[in-house]
């Protein structure tokens, strides 16, 4: 949506304006004016000639100049006229910071939506209600209720942020301006009724001087859109960096599988933002503060070593220390680097971190830039981190550093002490240079830009002679056991032990000849749910004695319960993993996979990708997870067969995109992957069904 | 050692105090001037009348006062001639500040050996050198050369510090004013070449004026004395909060075995703090706080539940997230405190997170304490933590909140904004609570506080009828396989597999009758180390026919290098974990175990604890861990013979311990923990030992 407009008004009209800055309409105006925004402002208000030495108006429609926002600081009973009035002013957009509407509940909901309507219906669109405001430095323009953002000078920057909560927008203005962040347009939403944060991560997208897009979200009116437009940011090679706020709260899911236990919403979520690009990060002043290093320095190079610069020994050891903690690497300092150092430095003393103690003149009175250009060449550094410790002259430090470096690479500065530190954190931030206050968030930072933004795989293929299920066959809802799951499985391609149901020991014998030995033996039966407990299930059988033995052990372990049994191959293999797949209410299929058997419950060792996934991309994940240690031979083990796990779980993928709503969780639990080129072979598998209209409304419940 | 004269000196010198600032001693002496200092302070230089407005003199002993502190900031060559004409002035203590002494290297070292004689053989004692000095609270003294510490008000508080870094002691004491820790004592070492970091402990320890000891290490000179020290801080029950940097420098050590690949020197010193109830954090500024927190509020209760009162929805909604993945409590208000809290607060937002916008008035003109003094007596609410936002008015909530809680329970202010905070923490500071500038700071220091001190297990008594080897038998120094290693495994009463080397298969069928089907081979032979990658091990051999193909096979595929086989007997169970012993060079022998087989290599999940443990620190410690989990018995596994796997690893302390320095690594791997009552047995283990002569060389090195 084009909202340039928005942010850069030929006029505007603050509608419940006043003299009083305690008022959201008064302290509006006032930032307004305070800020020096040079197009056309009116105060209206009907009990006023004049407001702040501006002539006030009794209503939008009496303003002789053309008002493309309107500013709506008025109690809720007056909301409705003033929208008919702006009408007739042809006003574009109206930020509505009126609250009372559907933060309250469902009468409030249904109100705004009244109120969105009529706008909408008078070619208007709406902002909030209940927002904060904006703020623009292009336009020199802060069009808000926030005393924050007013005390600060931001300088002209190139990150745009959209916000659902107006107090991020004031905390990350105002800090920002402390840490060096510099910012370009940034809004606080508010109950988003018509114009969504999706719009804003598109026009950001679009806007040719917005460089980094940034996005706090509490909850998304329309994740399609919302996805779609940063597909937009990755497309123009924008990085789109995103919090989530509430991602802990569980929903009160009903999980019969292991996957359906593991799976939280955010999960999803954080999956389809890796598909589209997004970097997600936890909070939001990691948010600002990655998205300053973005807008300064683009994407990292190939560098991957952190240089330290310190005048206080002290301070770098920890620095050291958190930096190897983290797995980051301390830059190893060239042979061209030392020599060129050691111009500097006592000899001995020119590798990486730098302590200005021992620069030749031995003196903290005019330590120049410590070598801080000198590092900055060599092409192990990716980042060079300033450590300041205490001395009185941390600011001529920062300045010297700052601008011998230049922006050749990242330089930032971690300012350790309080009062002693300040000016030195003044200086860095006038070099818009990211100053925070502990090695710890400094580093966690570039820890992030380096990992680099997610690879986006191309949609994956369907696998050939694959039929699209257009749904799970006709099964009725409820819970599946291995038998009925695997032979779906089997029809995507995804191999899954040689095994038939046998009702006596004699049919038992003869598949178990078919099958080959040794096999394994697994009661079922109606009564039979957890079949390891009840000693159901006996493996490792290997002649066909030792079968009818433990058919009878079985048979007496279960009484009445068993029904019969499936007689199935034994599998051995290098590793187990759990594969899983389950619908997320708000973001579609996924599968998640990772170590499996005993290890599933208590590891957390997962990965979770958006249904149909490409296989480079299940490589990729599979080989991040702390299971693929095993996968990849150790000690006295062979390597497994990797490609066809992949290949399993890829098959996995396009089965529950296939299989679609009615399929709500689906465990393999082992797939067990044999040695390399052997195959990776499902062993036992689970999955719930729901009723179909049940599981439609309850897809609509959770918009 | 008594220090109190230190901090408390009835004279000070100053040598090589001047009218310069720029200089040490210059520096020392404003320094001590400009605090409140009331003893009697004398510049000592040949060179003037009066410094800083007081009379100076040539040397020290021409002053008429006792002095019973000497500052030295000579060049080096003087300080010899300074020391000597100190001792006719019988001055205590010698702060030298002057560098060039061990921290340069061989030379320097002696000549520190040489100085510290000279002092102490004429009675004196030295601290440092290249120190920077020290502070003193109650005795409003700063005698250090430090800017940053003079520019703050430090409040009298009853935390004492050492550190051996100069400018850990400035940051936190400049940093510590803005954030609300209060020092009683701070002193930074430099080289410790006379006194030592442990005697600080140890007189803090003693100090009554102390509740919190803090120390900040980069080397031990005696570790022995610092953990005596530490004991007694734990027996007069203050907390000793201690860092350790240089921790992630790993020695180049020999590593045969999965232990040896695992321990490192920090983890030897970590467990060695637990032993004596040390809390080890990771960085400075946690250490400050943390302190802060104890110094206040002593010990946590039993209540475990945080409270957040906020002006800020949004960064509630992340503060929430942050302590659910930290894995803290939210409180749970009871029924009492949500009665009171709705004479304040909208109906049905009385919960926690209480957010200021949902108070009746719907003001945040007059918050008043927010609820805080309700809050605060609610049994569930362990700590209440402020999460100021962007407002005008935060100093007025500071104030109101921090005036009604008191010091009943802790609470403390996370700060978001920038300069629209600043205020608010100076209010914060001014009443000595806890602030900082991030959530996450905030919620850290928290969680270490209510996860309390560790818990000091008594010594462990030895097992019955085990008794000392006083050093490993007559073995040679090397690598020792599973045979020779579980034969004195079993002799300090460890469960070992039943088994015996057979040099033919007739010999085999034998010994595998004796054992009970099904056994295992494993064939031996001087070039067979890694077993299973070579073939040589057939494991679950059921009866004899089994048993002689196993043994043509291992024949088969390890040619000529098959000497015989074990026969062993097969263990199978619920669990397996990775048991090991090693002897850590700075802190003595340790155990260490964890999640065994195929997993240790890659999870990491282990415990160490110095040897020999007491059973219930390997309880508690063991069932920390991951591995846990299976331990306890998961779906369709039986619970795990723990009391037994326990007992294993208490009798490898005794062993260990006993076996002495020669035994440099041991592991046991697996040690399979069957189902409960049914014990735990050594499967497989391998064990390193060392030349007497050589390592008791290395001993020394490492010192």
């Amino acid at each position: 949506m084009e909202l340039s407009r928005l942010f850069s008004p030929r006029g505007i009209a603050v509608v419940g304006a006043s003299n009083n800055p305690k008022k959201f309409g008064g302290l509006t105006l006032e930032n307004i004016v305070k800020s020096r925004y040079d197009g056309y402002v009116a105060p209206v208000n009907p009990t006023k000639d004049e407001i702040m030495g501006l002539p006030a108006f009794n209503q939008v429609s009496d303003i002789p100049m053309p008002i493309d926002v309107v500013v709506l600081a008025v109690p809720k009973r007056h909301v409705e006229s003033q929208i008919l009035d702006c009408a007739k002013a042809k006003v574009q957009f109206l930020l509505i910071m009126t609250g009372g509407f559907g933060e309250t509940g469902e009468i409030g909901k249904s109100e705004q939506a009244e109120m969105v309507k009529l706008a909408r219906d008078n070619g208007m669109r709406v902002v909030g209600p209940n927002l904060l405001g904006l703020g623009s430095t292009p336009s020199k323009l802060l069009m808000n209720a926030s005393l924050a953002m007013r005390e600060v000078e931001m300088r002209e920057g190139t990150i745009s942020m959209v916000s659902q909560s107006g107090s991020t927008m004031g905390i990350l203005y105002n800090r920002g301006a402390r840490e060096g962040v510099r910012f370009r347009h940034v809004i606080a939403l508010g109950n988003q009724a018509d114009i969504e944060i999706a719009d804003f991560v598109e026009f950001y997208a679009e806007d040719p001087g917005t460089t980094v897009v940034l996005a706090s979200i509490e909850g998304l009116k329309n994740s399609q859109r919302f996805f779609a437009a940063a597909r937009r940011c990755q497309q123009l090679g924008k990085p789109l960096i995103v919090v989530k706020t509430g991602r802990t709260q569980h929903g009160a899911r009903v999980a019969t599988t292991h996957t359906g236990s593991l799976a939280t919403a955010y999960e999803g979520f954080a999956a389809r933002c890796e598909e589209v690009g997004i970097i997600l990060v936890e909070d939001d002043l990691t948010m600002a503060r990655l998205g300053a290093v973005y807008a300064k320095y683009g994407d990292p190079g190939s560098a991957r070593g952190v240089a330290f610069l310190s005048p206080s020994g002290g301070a770098i050891a920890q620095a050291t220390d958190r930096l190897s903690e983290k797995g980051m690497e301390l830059a190893d300092f060239g042979p061209e680097t030392v020599m060129k150092l050691e111009t500097l430095y006592v000899e001995g003393m020119t590798s990486n971190p730098l302590d200005f103690a021992n620069l030749h003149d031995n003196s903290f009175l005019d330590v120049g830039d410590g070598g801080a250009s000198i590092v900055a060449e060599d092409p192990n550094v990716a980042v060079i981190v300033g450590v300041l410790g205490t001395t009185h002259n941390l600011d001529e430090m920062v300045t010297d550093m700052a601008s011998s470096v230049g922006t050749r690479i990242p330089l930032s500065f971690a300012v350790l002490p309080g009062s002693n530190g300040d000016r030195a954190r003044h200086a860095a931030a006038e070099f818009g240079l990211l100053v925070v206050d502990s090695i710890d968030d400094c580093l966690n930072v570039f820890r992030l830009w380096m990992q680099s933004r997610p690879i986006i795989f191309p949609s994956p293929e369907r696998p050939n002679g694959i039929e699209n299920l257009a749904g799970v066959p006709e099964l009725a809802a409820g819970v599946y056991g291995e038998f009925e799951t695997k032979r779906l499985l089997a029809g995507h391609g995804i191999a899954v032990t040689r095994e038939a149901k046998a009702a006596t020991v004699e049919q038992a014998v003869k598949y178990a000849e078919e099958i080959g030995y040794p096999v394994v033996l697994k009661g079922f039966g109606a009564g039979l749910n957890h079949k390891s407990e009840s000693g159901a299930v006996k493996l490792n059988l290997t002649t066909v004695d030792v079968l009818r033995g433990a058919w009878d052990e079985i048979r007496k372990s279960t009484r009445d319960a068993l029904e019969g049994c499936v007689v199935a191959q034994m599998v051995k293999g290098e590793a187990e993993l759990l594969v899983g797949a389950y619908r997320c209410p708000d973001f579609g299929p996924m599968i998640m996979f990772g170590a499996g058997g005993v290890l599933a419950e208590f590891l957390g060792d997962v990965a979770t990708l958006p249904a149909p996934a490409h296989p480079d991309s299940i490589r990729a994940k599979l080989m991040n997870l702390k299971i693929s240690g095993v996968l990849g031979g150790l000690r006295g083990r062979q390597a497994a067969d990797v490609d066809a796990a992949v290949d399993a779980i890829f098959r996995l993928g396009w089965f529950v995109a296939d299989a679609g709503n009615r399929l709500q969780e689906l465990d393999i639990n082992p797939l067990i992957v044999r040695k390399d080129g052997d195959g990776a072979i499902v062993v036992d598998a689970r999955m719930r069904l729901e009723d179909l209209r049940q599981s439609e409304q309850s897809q609509v419940k959770s918009r």
